[in-house]
């Protein structure tokens, strides 16, 4: 056969070991090809058959040495045609799509559409791909936002300051969650629950009087923030947590600071988690094309791997709830205000 | 109620945080004691109430702050009746033991005894406790052998040799797995897997002809190793991994070179998913104490936490099989001979 | 003698192994006091006396474990008398101060009006303290910057994108041209030598349409730009970031993106040369304490200790120059115009 | 004219980015040539014309890209009349030689012999090249040393134990001094200063009865130790650190442990010292060719950059003494016995 391998969508460390292993699978018996720049290579023909050997050098970097890009190839007839007629004439059997929501979206219409056969992988830093627990990418961002947040705390210390961390998360606050468990933060901040700002205020301020210093995080996307947004109605990454800051510093008159977790978190070296998670995954859905199993989305559900079809987990979001928001429940208990 | 938290066995990362997180529930209802030195601290009464502020500026170090010894409660009668009056004279009514199999059993003893109630939580870098699929530091040093292994990469690569890892395992591979599925080594060895040495050196001299590096990674306890062995019957750490790459070099005529991953990983500070299920474990465990659950160990079972009776883990290994096993074949199907 | 030692400014790494070296030393022969919350401990009289022991756990941390403050105890008279008062009522007989220019200067007027015998320890991230080559915590800063240019370089090269990155350094380029310099950037710009930034977007789209991806180094003081200042006049760090990021994208039509390095790389660890230069620097000072030499500041000149008077040092700042922009322009040669 | 650039000798952090740069400078007027595996590669003619393009992907990891060996190309007059046969066929006019004493023999017996002109360019992460302060590698391996070591003093403080930490130093304590102040040890052993083990173990147990812990840095070459020697008459990395805590545990009645920093400190990605140490170097190299000057080797002196002829260096260790000495002398003041 001949299999296509994509990465779609904003990188996530582990990708490339991803890529890296399934081709190292597939190519004992088949012809493996590399999709650069995500669905837009096949609109622009930009593959290229690969070897494991080829791609050894920056399988265990962060980002994708593949390229990525958010194109969506079924925006309207033209492209989809277009995707069709070169899927055809590249002589793809089987693309396997690594991905989000919309990367994984594309798969399925594919799918669909019968214009491929496709198997999908999930990816994104923020874990809220439905139908999966763990995605490619969140612990690694995970780790960075802990390291960088462990050294605002040393900062926040020894200038007696309370401390507003904002990372990543317009719809789930997977990041938040986990960010502020790892590091027993004050308060935490998510989607997912809104929060009284004069109770996070009245919070901190008792933890500050204890201690001389406190720590907030922040999901960037939390529903009570009515800052400006972006074109698809998303609060922007950088807005919510300086004003968080400002308003605790004027509610409690206590000095306070926010930083920003944006960019440099994502392109950090993968975790063992992603590594390990990218090889099951990347295994998994070798043995899905083995086994003709085609349409599918390999998850990790329950601690094991499993397949779900790709049209039951796009268009979702999988929220913070259940025993993680019972967990958010027993530490933060007193924030709604 | 008087509760007492201890750590035994080998430090790993991770029990700060989950001695912590224990400590900031209980102390909301109850009277909280660090026993130091594990259960030696039951047999030397040192013991003192905490606070969670007493431990916060340690919370998220490596290591355990509140000390540990390996030291058996039940070695004879003796002492196993001076712990119970100890136990008794200090009031306890339950205590919290965090640690491998053997502070495990202890703790399961105790309970048998009726001299305490106790509730147990998995701690073991080499991740091999019976009844849980991860024990508190196994990620961390996972993490750290693999930052090792890259680095130890780039110079096997510089002088063209073979290079051998050796980690830690001496009944389990976990950790000679996770390392060599997440660098895609060329060859591990694992002790419940048997290897010819020939195979391995025949599948390294196939990678270094292709691109003139290689890498194995080898648990210390492999069976087929017949080297010195220490007082419990176990390899040393050091032993193995410089006579595998003697064996490759003379075998295959290529420089080879070992390195040995001991101390230095387990030291390290707790990575998110350590901190994770320290405080999922610590929540776990107060959750038990509230409900007068015990003689139970917190337990992470199909993705979930669960509790397991403590008589059903101890003196068993948890060691790789099934789809770990099969996880393993897929990418070293050749090297038993 | 009783010697008080304080840490004022905005912390820094490597400020706790310098106080923990100076106790160290000092110890053996003399008592000394910790003054908390720099020259503000001595308006409020916080003042402890320490020994290395009870400084040893946070000695390797970063941040300054007795606090810092900007506050400035000349800032009129009263101020200076209870200063003087103070200090008469402590009986303290020489203060070490570690800082920058402003906690450096009062260490001067004290000595000036005779209110103590002073030593100076040249400290900030910015490295821009006049009459010395090396301050404490800039490695540090350097080196946290870097691991932060590397993985958003990632991220550039897997999106294609253009990235700007700034760091701190109001009115000296050192962050900046040591981290353009470590990672080869296309385009450094500093606060020493305006570019035009029709040239910085002609270079970087040079550099761009090589490889697909490039890399902008941006100090946030840069004198070119017009945007937004704060009460002393500055830029203010986050504001020349995105603007140069959204500048390129227009200019060139390529998607450009900036990441802001704020308090994440300065409350890092300290480095090996960090915690090298605070051992010397500690012990000098103690050395000048010793042979009562007052009034001065340790440095770094030509590869050696040396001391230089605190008048000749207060109220300039070390910038780019000589040999330093001489590489620069090996690099950059062609921004100016 | 034609430039060939090589790297021998042990590999060192840092050697790719001097390459890269010294590429980037030189291809803006001349045919610049990668000589791959040190001298070997005249020898055997592996030389290939590069661009700094080529090297880009590589140039801020550890290792050295273009491959090493230990290959002494005077070994015998039959390799001399080979290597001036070869340099003259390929029309190579100079060669940069970057690496240690051994490499830079080579280069400069090549220019006393006419065969071509030299720049050398020194490297190791030891430290000891005669005629420079600073090699590039040192700081790296330093920096790793350290965080090794932060790692090991958790196990310690947490079992109680004394902890000896081996490095690599055969001839020169450098590394073992640097990781010594930046630890603050209690007792550090060097090449150059005979220890008494009693003395050592003497101060290790007051400090110990003090806290609980102690930490001691060796060297692998310290001279009182009779333990096994290798083929050149060094002590072997791995043999005295295990001997010395063995040593330690006899004679205190504590419990110790040895760990032997090795080949995993050598592969890291570069610090920003060692980075910008090459960036120099490299540019000097590179200014040295623009004027002629050959026959001599950049070294950091008195904290600016100096050429210095190759052969006043070769054939000499820089030894800890002086300043260096005296710092130790501070510390550790005690040990000789």
């Amino acid at each position: 056969m001949k299999i296509g391998v994509l990465t779609g969508g904003g990188d996530a460390p582990g990708l490339n070991i991803a890529v890296y292993t399934f081709v190292k699978l597939a190519e004992r018996k088949h012809e493996v090809y590399a999709i650069y720049h995500g669905w837009r290579g096949l609109l622009n023909k930009e593959v290229k058959r690969v070897s494991s050997r080829d791609l050894l050098d920056f399988a265990f970097s962060g980002g994708t040495y593949i390229r990525t890009s958010r194109t969506n190839p079924f925006k309207d007839e033209e492209r989809a045609r277009l995707l069709e007629s070169n899927v055809k004439e590249l002589g793809l059997d089987v693309v396997v799509a690594i991905g989000g929501d919309d990367t994984l979206g594309a798969a399925g219409e594919a799918q669909r559409r019968g214009i491929l056969d496709a198997v999908g992988i999930p990816k994104t830093i923020d874990n809220d791909v439905y139908g999966t627990d763990y995605t490619i990418g969140f612990d690694s961002a995970v780790n960075a936002a802990i390291e960088a947040t462990e050294s605002f705390k040393t900062t926040l210390i020894s200038h007696e300051r309370i401390g507003v961390v904002e990372v990543m998360g317009r719809e789930a606050g997977w990041i938040a969650l986990f960010t502020g468990l790892s590091t027993m933060a004050d308060a935490v901040l998510i989607p997912e629950r809104p929060a009284s700002w004069d109770s996070v205020a009245k919070r901190v301020k008792e933890a500050y009087n204890e201690r001389r210093w406190a720590l907030v995080v922040v999901s960037e996307g939390i529903k009570e923030y009515g800052g400006p947004k972006d074109e698809y109605g998303h609060s922007r990454l950088g807005g919510v947590g300086n004003e968080l800051a400002e308003y605790i510093e004027r509610s409690t008159g206590i000095e306070a600071r926010a930083v920003v977790l944006g960019h440099t978190i994502r392109g950090v070296p993968p975790t063992a988690f992603d590594r390990i998670l990218a090889v099951r995954y990347a295994t998994a859905a070798y043995e899905a094309v083995e086994n003709g199993r085609y349409g599918v989305m390999v998850a990790y559900s329950n601690g094991d791997i499993a397949y779900v079809p790709i049209v039951d987990v796009v268009g979702k979001n999988r929220l913070v709830s259940g025993y993680w928001m019972r967990l958010y429940e027993t530490y933060w208990p007193d924030l709604a205000g």
